[in-house]
Order: C-alpha cells, then sequence, then structure tokens
C-alpha cells in the first residue's frame, strides 16, 4: 500500500500514535478542548482512499472544519462536501479550488447559492423541484445531482426522511433539472451515519442501484454516483478497518451499478472522530438518595456544550481517566448546566472509577468529529468547547 | 395595580404592544434573529412582583442573558440567579450588587466559586457533600441553602433527578454544611418548567413542606425558602395569568410552610419568552414522494440554531407568515443543518400555508427563554441565532 502514498505523504511526515497523549498530559486546559492530531487525519485519509480506489474523497467539512484540518486535507488531495457559504469559504481560505467542492446541501440560502456560482462552485445536491428552480435562477447551467432517499438502513442511526425523494421523483426531478437548463449528472445518497460494516450497505446499495438503472433505462445520461457517508468510527462496538471497509463497499459499488464514470465518498465521521480526544474534568460527584443505586457524576461539559451526539444516549464514548486502575461501579453521567435534558447516560450508567472526584481529569476518546460547532456560544455562561490541532 | 409600581415604572415608561411587530416589519435581517422588546419584560418583572409580593424575584439569567435584558431589570430592582462566572460578570457589568445575586447552580466550578466570594457574592446552592466541601473551601463562611429534588410534578416538562436530593440527605447536608462552617440558610426547589397552572404546584409544596417542617423541628433555623422557577409562557396550551399564578403559589406557600423569613423566586422562562419574537425565513418546501402526506417546510433556523427546546417535540411554538389568510396543511417541519435530527415537528405536524415557498417570512412567537443562548456556535456553518433588543 506504501506506494499508493507515495505521491502524497511527504517521507518525513509519519504518524506517531503517542503524540497525542504526550501533548494532552503535558498540559493544562482551562476549560474543556478537544484536541486533534492532523498526522492522524492524513492516515486515515490514506487510509480510506486506498480502498475506495478511484472514487473522490469530499471530506464532509462540517464534522470538524477546523482550518488546520481542512489545511492539511487540501495538501494531501481531498475534495470537499459543503454545508454552507461558511464552510466553502474555509475550504477556499485554506487553498481548496471551487472545482473541488460540492455544495451538498439540499437546503441552501439562496444567496449562499449566487456567492457560491460566483466563487465557482459547479456542482449543487438537490431533492425538490423548488430548489432546482433556486439553482437554476442562481448558478445557471450548473451540474446538480439528485438526492435520493434510503428507505432500508442497517446504521446505527439511520438518517430520517429529511433528505432525498423517492425514485420516482428522483427521475422525474432528472427531466425538471434539464428544462430549467441544469445539468443533471447524477445520484447521491446516504445509508446512515455509523454504518460499522461494509456489508451492511448491501440491502441499501441494492435498492438505489434500481433506481439508477431505472434512471438510465430512462434515457438519462448519468456520469456520477456520491455514495455519500456513513463510514464509521470506533467508539464502543467493533467496526471494520477503514480500507477493507472502504474496498468492500467500492467493489459491491461497482457490481451493482456497473461502470460509473465518476465516483464521489463524503466520509466526515470516519475521517476525523478518532484523531480527536477532548479533555474534560469532573465538577462533582453526588447521590442523591442513601437508597440511590448510582453515583452521579457531573463533568465540566455536557450536552450543550460538545457532546450533542448522547441525545438518546446513541453514541457511547469512551472515557479515561488517571483512576481507572481502582474499582470501577456504575455512573449517570451529566453536563455542567443547569437544563436537567443535559444528561449524557442514564438508562445505561458508566462504570466509572469509585474514587473519582470534583478537579478529575476526564478523556474522552474518539471525539473529533460533530463536537466543536454543536457547542452552544454560551449557554448557562459556559464558553464553547475550545479546540487545538496539534 | 398601577399604585404598586409607582416606585419602579416612570411615568414615560408605557408599554407599547404595537412596538414589536412595527419594528419587526419595517426591517430585513440578514439571518435568524430574535427580537426582544425589553418594555415587555419589564411589564411581566412588574406583573409578577404583584402577584409574589414579598418575595424576591431572582430573574433566572440563564433564559436570556442579553445585557439590555439584563440593564433593565438591574434598573427596576430585580435580582438574580447565576449559573455560572460569566453570568455573574453580566449582572455585575450592568450594575447589580453582588449581594443581590444567588450563585444557583449546584455544579460549580472550584475557580469559579472561589471567584464569586472575591466579587462579593455570598449565598451558594448545594445539593451533596462535595459541593459543600468546595464552597466551604473556597467561599468560606458563606450562606448556602440546600437544593431538594422534586419527585411529584404536574410541569410540562418535570425536571430529572439531576438536581436536588431527597429529605434524609438534605437535613443531612444542613448539619454538614454546619460543620465545615457554612451557614445554611434554607432549601430550594424547582417544580419543572412550564408549570402552567399555578394549582399544579400543590402536590409538591405539600411534600417539601415536610421536608421544610422536619428540619425545624430538627432544630434547624431556616430563614430562606428559595421557591425556583416553573413559571409558564404562552406557547400552544392555556396559561394562568402571572400576577393571578404568582399570587396563588404565595398562598398556598404561606399556607404550607407558615411563616418564613425570606422568599426567593426564580423566574427565566415566564420573565422574557413572551418579550421575544424569531425572525426567520423558508429555506425549502418539498415533498418526498407523490405518496407522501405531508410536505416537508425547511426554515432558516433549527435545534441547533435556537430551538433547542423542540427535542421531543416538548414546546410548540406558534409561527406566523404572511400568507396565513391562505388554505392551510399540516407540514413537517425542520431545519437547515445536514443533520437529520434537526427535525422540529414531524409526529405532531404544524398546519402552515399552502402557499409558502422559499424566502417567506416566518415570525416564531414568543421565544424570548432559551433560544439564542442554546444556539450552535458554527453547526454546518451557520452563524449563531443573532439577538436585537429593542
Amino acid at each position: 500500500m506504501t506506494a499508493m502514498f507515495a505521491g502524497v505523504l511527504p517521507a518525513s511526515r509519519i504518524y506517531d500514535p503517542a503524540r497525542l497523549d504526550a501533548y494532552v498530559a503535558s498540559r493544562e486546559f482551562d476549560r474543556p478542548t478537544l484536541v486533534v492530531d492532523v498526522d492522524r487525519v492524513e492516515l486515515q485519509y490514506n487510509a480510506l482512499k486506498a480502498g475506495l480506489g478511484r472514487a473522490d474523497i469530499h471530506y464532509a467539512v462540517k464534522a470538524n472544519p477546523a482550518t488546520d484540518v481542512i489545511h492539511r486535507l487540501v495538501q494531501i488531495g481531498s475534495h470537499f462536501d459543503a454545508a454552507s457559504r461558511a464552510e466553502i469559504e474555509i475550504c477556499m481560505g485554506q487553498g481548496a479550488r471551487p472545482e473541488t467542492i460540492s455544495f451538498g446541501n439540499t437546503i441552501k440560502r439562496v444567496s449562499d447559492i449566487a456567492w457560491a456560482y460566483e466563487a465557482g462552485i459547479t456542482l449543487f445536491a438537490a431533492d425538490s423541484e423548488e430548489e432546482l428552480e433556486k439553482i437554476a435562477e442562481h448558478a445557471p447551467n450548473s451540474d446538480v445531482y439528485i438526492r435520493l432517499i434510503v428507505e432500508v438502513s442497517q446504521a446505527d442511526w439511520p438518517l430520517t426522511r429529511k433528505f432525498g425523494c423517492d425514485g420516482d421523483t428522483a427521475l422525474r426531478l432528472l427531466d425538471y433539472a434539464k428544462s430549467l437548463g441544469l445539468n443533471p449528472v447524477g445520484f447521491s445518497f446516504h445509508v446512515g451515519s455509523q454504518t460499522r460494516q461494509a456489508s451492511m450497505w448491501a440491502p441499501s446499495l441494492d435498492a438505489l442501484a434500481k433506481i439508477w438503472h431505472a434512471a438510465k433505462d430512462a434515457g438519462h445520461d448519468l456520469s456520477l454516483l456520491n455514495i455519500g457517508g456513513g463510514f464509521p468510527a470506533f467508539y464502543d462496538e467493533p467496526i471494520q478497518a477503514p480500507t477493507d471497509y472502504a474496498a468492500a463497499v467500492m467493489q459491491m459499488v461497482t457490481e451493482k451499478f456497473g461502470h460509473v464514470d465518476r465516483i464521489m465518498a463524503e466520509p466526515g465521521r470516519g475521517m476525523v472522530a478518532e484523531a480527536g480526544v477532548i479533555v474534560s474534568e469532573v465538577m462533582l460527584v453526588s447521590r442523591k438518595s442513601d437508597r440511590d443505586m448510582h453515583r452521579w457524576v457531573y463533568l465540566s461539559i455536557g450536552r450543550f456544550s460538545g457532546l450533542a451526539e448522547t441525545e438518546g444516549e446513541a453514541i457511547r464514548y469512551r472515557f479515561e481517566t488517571e483512576r481507572d486502575g481502582d474499582p470501577m461501579g456504575p455512573c449517570i453521567m451529566a453536563g455542567p448546566s443547569c437544563d436537567s435534558a443535559d444528561v449524557l447516560y442514564e438508562k445505561r450508567p458508566m462504570p466509572m472509577p469509585m474514587t473519582l472526584k470534583s478537579g478529575d481529569r476526564v478523556l474522552i476518546r474518539n471525539t473529533g468529529a460533530y463536537t466543536s460547532t454543536y457547542s452552544s456560544v454560551c449557554f448557562n455562561g459556559f464558553p464553547p468547547l475550545d479546540v487545538v490541532c496539534i
């Protein structure tokens, strides 16, 4: 595999798995801080790229838009998927060329479309007539792809029906796009966030390939397939290794879709989550009553300051403390705000050291994705999650 | 009632109910914006104060910490309940004296406790041994009140067990506080957010009064009762008018607790929600499939840019558009981000005009509380909710 990376990996840049922990251990942090190892992002990009082969990686900027992350990804040849004008500006500010950026949100501001068009963006997503009309008016003659809804998903978090349209609608939208003077180039979809094994893509790909072939049979000249995200990160359940995973997905895509001129993939979580660790601390350990089974552990970070994805206890992060050798006991974990919804784990309490107390440092592993930007501006007067890239 | 306000209401400051709408109608807003009528906050303060009588109002700053709101409340004699150092700084920056500010979060940073003590704050909340130890070490000799858990609630959103302790624990904590050199002055509680009618307080007050009397019987010299928040705002269900509501609560408190030297109340939502309106716009109206019952309406604001309290469809805001005279039909309402969880109303679709389209302005009423500070820093590259006070 080394040969594949020869063109993009300078020989001097070797990933050191101990660097992140050494950095964190040697420093004090005045508030909850996400530390991201940018070399780890590069390692992951290369691992995914090795499996994805000829598919273009469009990094989903929303997962972590830190400029150092974007800068490194530009350097090593990544393309980008942007959700808004601000995300496009971040990418171009780090040197990304506009033709490498897709404007993938199906719900765009009209003024953002016009701005993006002026900036040289030529590829837009849509899943409705009105969005196509907005694009046709403010970015005439652009390339568009139609986002399909994924009705069957084996993801940990299947997406809602918020995005995409069904096959009949999609075929009609291809025609409609053409009638508006746009260039409809193909389809996109998203199998669902955190799809842990490549084999879980199969039912979705089967259903989507049927629509693809129906569109071709109807005479549509499709050149682009955007397979979206879903690439997993390691939290508490096993996941397939990135290169194997990506290669298996690509093999299924080839089998089911046949030859496709251009394939895009949009890893976000799968690119950056494992490169980051949040440094937080224990604010308080308490018991509500003598009859309570579990202690409550309150951290300096909660659902409104970066850990939004614990909603419904969906994501189960790994915590580390310096007392992990001590006897462990189940704890209800909560954030520091006065909001009673700011509870991280209650239905499934988290084992934590019995000796834990206020002031102890707590590391939250693999938190490089979907943490910093979710953070509220100042809920309860707490500052947003700080971000340091190394 | 006018006579009661004579001391605090300058004759020239008369609330004009048309001012907010006139301001909004006459202006363009480049991004989702919360407009707050500070005169309306003053009107509400006076209405609540008229019912609360001798109880001190400690405005819950977290509901809306806009400096203009705090400034007006300082001017008219409000006290404050702060959740963090930053909130204390906002209040003192607007002229609030430290003895009018309680540090009501039961989960405080040690460095914030020390800072607050130096700044002159003398009243702190606690519900656990460890928190008392933190206060005793960093704010020695301070007044503390113990937060009780409310096990029975008729609130729209009963609080979780995150805050407070049971009666046995509370009595032990009074002793423990004394042994640490603190001055335990009483109890606090919270009946639950959005308790729509005063009568709904009764079961909670009965249970809490038993603990109060048990503590007095045990020889504790209690001088402070903090009845917390729960004062409602008008969303989609009827609520009792503020003066009647507050007076009824106070009457029950007197009946059940007997004479109490000092009573505090902490309205937040009930003080500011109705003073604010969010100006947003329609980004897109679409249908996923010909077979779909409902349209999807995507707004420029969603769960991650200010409408966090729509989680689980808990709060049901009132929307207004210029097309409200047109035929209406049920819509699924969603935010603009690429996050599939960013859906506002799906289980109970919202009636909206059938003619609604991209670019239409949408007003979201009574959104002055718990919106601006929940807003994420830059999720998907969207800026936080803007705030304008008039």
